[in-house]
């Protein structure tokens, strides 16, 4: 299983790090760049060309303000490409949200939540766990557990309260 | 190749279809169910076990208003689960991009234009493609002819204001 | 008098801790649970379960994000519910806010202010005081005290700009 | 069962109908009422005290813009108030539910979706149940009704995309 | 000369006093109060019903949130109202503006930017100008004092690049 | 009495055109000018130099999109100015709303709801009224006749819903 | 004098005409093109190299939704880029507004109004009378024209209220 | 090559000098002023009139709230204005953007991001490279640098993930 994760500017890279270690918790390779589509043309056009052939399942882009890059790379990839909003600017990301989710038909971008670098992680997981069992079955006990968590928590505000 | 659509109401027909149609023209299973996470609860949670069983590789979830639908369906599967906000209300689908973009961290839903219901195609038949050759050579086919139907278009305009 | 305050998150326990103090305060039993409509699906459905058959008058549910909770709860009860949008995201609120008062025909939700859990409290005691003629009276003696309150920070204020 | 629903405005009356028949259908008294908290001070406030002693159980408010209606009537009394913002300027009712939503602590309004009469009749009748066994079994079985209504246009759905 | 200022909630006053300040300085009586539409109900009536007839030539009610105090004095006064929005919850004063501003035909209220008490005061003094010749030439003068303040500042600005 | 308005292009003239009837029923001269802060700058300085001359009590200017004529006009004089943001643009009137009532401390502009032309015109006899006690007679007397006219209008929903 | 015009979508057409005309009326050649940077990637390329290298002196980009194609025009060229946000999803232009103003730095686009290509033409020439004596001097002579009919429209305002 | 860099306040100062620093570097020559659009009327018009004759290339202007200084000096000019949206307010500078970008058809005001000075200055620089070759190769160059800089990062990335 072969990830990548592309940022728009280093100063993205605390809000995207939680993605990397999800996809690595699950043994997922993940190749990071950070190549802005405004500022990198070039090197991002090559990098998503190595994505096509490398055997790369999903593409995670995630920007900040007038947030082109996801749109940019789903444009040169069929690859599934998911779009993670980012705050940074005076506008908390709505910015960003609005240039990443309004793509023209054709061209779609897999949006997650303002910051959401962790949903984007699960996303790509479940996408690939399409033809990986193992890893479905490893996702499916996931949320058993992560229902458990919320069942626990639940007795702890239920014991707070009594 | 099986997906699985459903929409909050009948009143979201027409803005629904599209999806159908392309996913259908790409010989793709399709069930549409009419399911509302508020107003028919257990038959939702029914049909989504049904896709957790029977080969359904994608499900997408259209809605409007408060849209909560594409959330509670990922709430009870770890397939991909593409949400469309929908407009509808007065708000023009503001409120439903709201309620389905903003997922919490683990139960992703992936998110695509306010009516953008072919784009949930798009990104459902490459999400699909993940596992079939057939479909990714066909999609990337696809890409080639979009991008030549635009040059044409191009040439076109290009005529009309020499 | 029993209700229940179910929140999506242990993180929006200060957001709610108001809500359960004013029903103590008023004699009122509140069962607070920790159950979110995506993390606990089965959970929350068992517990708006007991809430139908144990007595329970009012039922508030709080939520930030794509706060789906307030609906799922309302979908499966027809006593009051009550629905508090909470603050957390990077959109303050808003997302939350959409989420909860948009509600289709047919389930409504009693949405109050962002991170208005103490007018959660408040409507409940007064939806509760319908038939509870004690409530009632000392709803009005508050009200009162309110305006007498009121009327005394206006005389400070009075003192302090004269 | 005895409820008021005061509209700001002759203008609202089409908005505000689907209230009043649907509380009609479930044999509630409705006192309706036209009274701007702007332009008919006096009388609202008469009419307030009336509903105050006269039995009346539950009462709703619609109003636009800086919709003051739904706040003004409910400083006036402890009986539950909930509140429609209704669309008609050019702000598509955002402005009135900024307006009737973000009420202060302590006077909470219940409010409703933008246009949302029918749920405000609709909770206005689960409130009316707290007290009232025969209503509360109508509820649930129109909720039921509702669902199997639902599962009926799901069958529809399956068979036209079949 | 003689104005009104009445606050919404003691938690205002620091948001208040610079409209205090100012009118105080251009020798104006200003009786403070604090009286919120929906905790002062009687009180706010009472006071304006003051202002009515003690010669008062000018309201000035600032209030956040659900901002109705600015459109309740307005419509129990033929006196003009300027309404100041407040920040203070968490949607930034934007609540009490769509509150404010958007008055229905026959009340107006002269709205001022969000926190904006100093306009308020000076709009105050503007509008007591027209039959006070003295407080029209001072203000005048103070015109051509803040525009020498101006260019004086223009001046340190051209030093500081230079 | 003598009034000015000045409106930002012939296409506000619908939009301006009811201020003008309200200020004529009262008796009230009014110098209406089509003067835009961006396309007739000269013209519009020479005109406000006129009004701070002729006895003008009140100007009121009406814009849409980015609205700089209030506060343009504001700047050259001490006169009240009244705002009047116009819907317009695809964006409804709120960017003409943000460019008019957000103005800094110093310049007030008194701001009313978007396409408020006819609250315009009353805020501006509300203020004339401050030394005219016949115009302010008038305004409580049709004040009193709009009350009697709410109460009517009451009257017949009551009986339309008997 | 050479320009350029892209757009994004044929249904992008009427939007942009204006532009042309008013660039043409001026006597400066046009190439207009539709090249979507989501559509037509590798075409877009190629002829904004060619607008690096025959003499175009100023590109306009107009496009709505996630509208990428400003920002990614203006991150292959040092040409003056001007970027027109256009309506035509059910967010009317914010979407497209938000995805074109908020560049980061190093690649700016000068940002017109939503559909403001009457501006993004201006805007061109007044970029190119910086090194066009004779299209400075038209444009100064229009713009007195431009003074004197709205001189003239005043005049026929005055005239219709007299 | 010569600019004017005209803020609204001497607040603004901060938020304008990236602008400032970066012409210089580029050894443009920088004309500042602080010259509110309402505080400063004459000195501002002075100032238009200078750049008009002096040689000036370009006008930025930088403003916050209701931001009328970018249009209104656009209003007295045909050299290109640069307007920059400054947050400052509770609305973070989007009552500046509506106030900016939303002109009317015949006055353009290139706008750049919210706080986007830095921008401003690229654009500035882009303009005059029009008929500045060395500018021109020299802009050219650092896109160039610029790109090799976003590479550098996307190396350390690369190696930071390894």
């Amino acid at each position: 299983m072969k990830t990548a994760i592309i940022m728009g500017s280093t100063s993205d890279l605390a809000k995207v790090e939680p993605a990397v270690s999800i996809l690595k918790e699950y043994g997922v390779e993940v190749n990071v760049r950070c190549l802005s589509a405004h500022r990198a043309h070039a090197g991002l056009s090559a990098f998503i060309e190595e994505c096509n052939h490398d055997g790369t399942e999903v593409i995670i882009a995630a920007a900040g303000m007038a947030a082109a890059l996801p749109g940019v790379v789903a444009s040169q990839t069929v690859l599934p490409v998911i779009g993670v909003p980012l705050s940074g600017s005076v506008l908390d990301g709505t910015d960003a949200l609005m240039s990443i989710v309004q793509m023209p038909p054709g061209i779609p971008v897999a949006t997650v939540a303002i910051n959401g670098s962790k949903n984007a992680a699960y996303l790509a997981l479940q996408i690939m766990a399409n033809k990986n069992d193992a890893l479905k079955t490893k996702l499916l006990e996931d949320r058993q557990n992560m229902e458990k968590a919320a069942m626990k928590a639940n007795e702890e505000v239920i014991e707070k309260f009594k």
